[in-house]
């Protein structure tokens, strides 16, 4: 939908030429609104401090009981920093985010636990015109790093279904339909039940442990992304995997000599 | 991901049951966090009054040229509520959602622009534990008007690639990869291209339109939810279109007795 069409090298290089205005916090560039227009929660990057990641983890787990998938990575980040630090995550409506469950409201999209995780990256470290690319691309990393894993990864202290009933399955795709449905193939449960409901919370689980593990290397100033776009590499916004859809028919994007 | 195993039926009726706490603003049920740790602006709904269909149109048109889709989006509505009513939208990071673009990051997963709206309908009216459902139902409301509709509806004032280079196409499929790619196939231009562009910014541009007609209803006490929640028919988070993906070979999902 947008004009996403760099490599992650000339991303990492945009970022590089940008990176001396940014941390000074008074980059001008044109797609920053005016000073007067902005809000002021748009002032990147947003105070962060390390977080424990198996606690963050355990309070994903805990808060998918509440408010599922999505609401719970966004908060088991941002209702620690509530504490430790205050605003903007005060200000943060995280509980709105409720509706990321199922895929989006239950349409099957994307896995609301790896978008709860891109909010979470984007508005902490900002857009990209803000001259940091690194929101961007670990967003991009964790979703990657999603699609490979076999999920979940993290076992929680009190677990509410026995571990050995949860099987482990790699989704090959960033979309919840899919995720969980290659998971209820395996382990032969419904979509109610206690089996895959408990799954779901603990892939939350995953994404939390891994994004704060993330978020402390950059914190550290030690994160170098893995992420890349796939847009800039396929020539349509698209997955890695074209041939599991497509079989071997995958059709080719309209050359760009034609436009 | 998610407990949504509501027929719109249902979901109505479970709203009807607590919309009397809900209007008191005093609603206590197990899913609300407790008063001293909920966030400022975590109080619904937000206050709203109605918008222009065809202004907060022209200005989602030209915040795609800023921050894509999905911001664009997000920013058509709450940058006019920003200078109407100040908070809680001058508190919400409208650019921090800028990695909407390209269906998440360049993914093609959702298109931005209606987890945008589905953004504005869910922070603004609430989450479904608030006592109120028509946030989670407007949005897929939306998510269906988006997948039935040939795209793009609006034509901007003055658009910066000609309407007749603008074919229109349906993309049967809430997903970026699908609605940009039977685009790209029927005009034969390529991601890059200023046509390609163009659409995206005129779809961003119906979507927030329609939206705003479905909030001033909403306003208005007069919005009757077209929204259902799929996974509640499915058994399992899901578009309505199974065969276009599974073919004549639909999969079952586990049956519930199974648990």
């Amino acid at each position: 939908m947008s004009n996403i069409n760099l490599s992650r090298r000339q991303v990492i290089i945009g970022a590089g030429a940008l990176s001396v205005g940014a941390v000074a916090g008074q980059i001008i560039n044109p797609f920053s609104r005016a000073e007067a227009k902005g809000g002021k929660t748009e002032k990147w990057p947003w105070p962060y401090v390390k977080l424990d990641p198996a606690k963050t983890a355990e309070i994903a787990y805990h808060e998918w009981y509440r408010i599922y998938c999505g609401g719970a990575v966004i908060s088991s980040v941002f209702s620690q920093l509530r504490e430790k630090l205050g605003e903007p995550y005060k200000s943060f409506p995280i509980d709105g985010f409720m509706f990321l469950e199922g895929g989006v409201a239950g349409w099957g999209t994307i896995c609301g636990a790896v978008i709860g995780a891109n909010i979470v990256t984007n508005c902490m470290i900002g857009p990209r015109y803000s001259g940091a690319t690194d929101g961007l691309l670990m967003g991009s990393e964790i979703l990657d790093w999603y699609t490979e894993t076999a999920m979940p990864v993290y076992v929680p202290k009190k677990p509410k279904v026995s571990p050995e009933k949860i099987p482990h399955t790699t989704s090959d795709s960033p979309l919840c339909h899919i995720s969980v449905g290659k998971w209820m193939k395996a382990a032969n449960k419904p979509f109610k039940s206690p089996e895959r409901r408990d799954r779901c919370a603990r892939v939350t689980a995953s994404v939390a442990y891994h994004l704060v593990e993330l978020l402390n290397q950059w914190k550290q100033g030690e994160y170098d992304t893995d992420g890349e776009i796939p847009s800039a590499e396929f020539g349509i916004s698209t997955q890695y995997n074209c041939e599991d859809c497509h079989g071997s028919d995958v059709p080719s994007p309209p050359e760009e000599a034609a436009k």
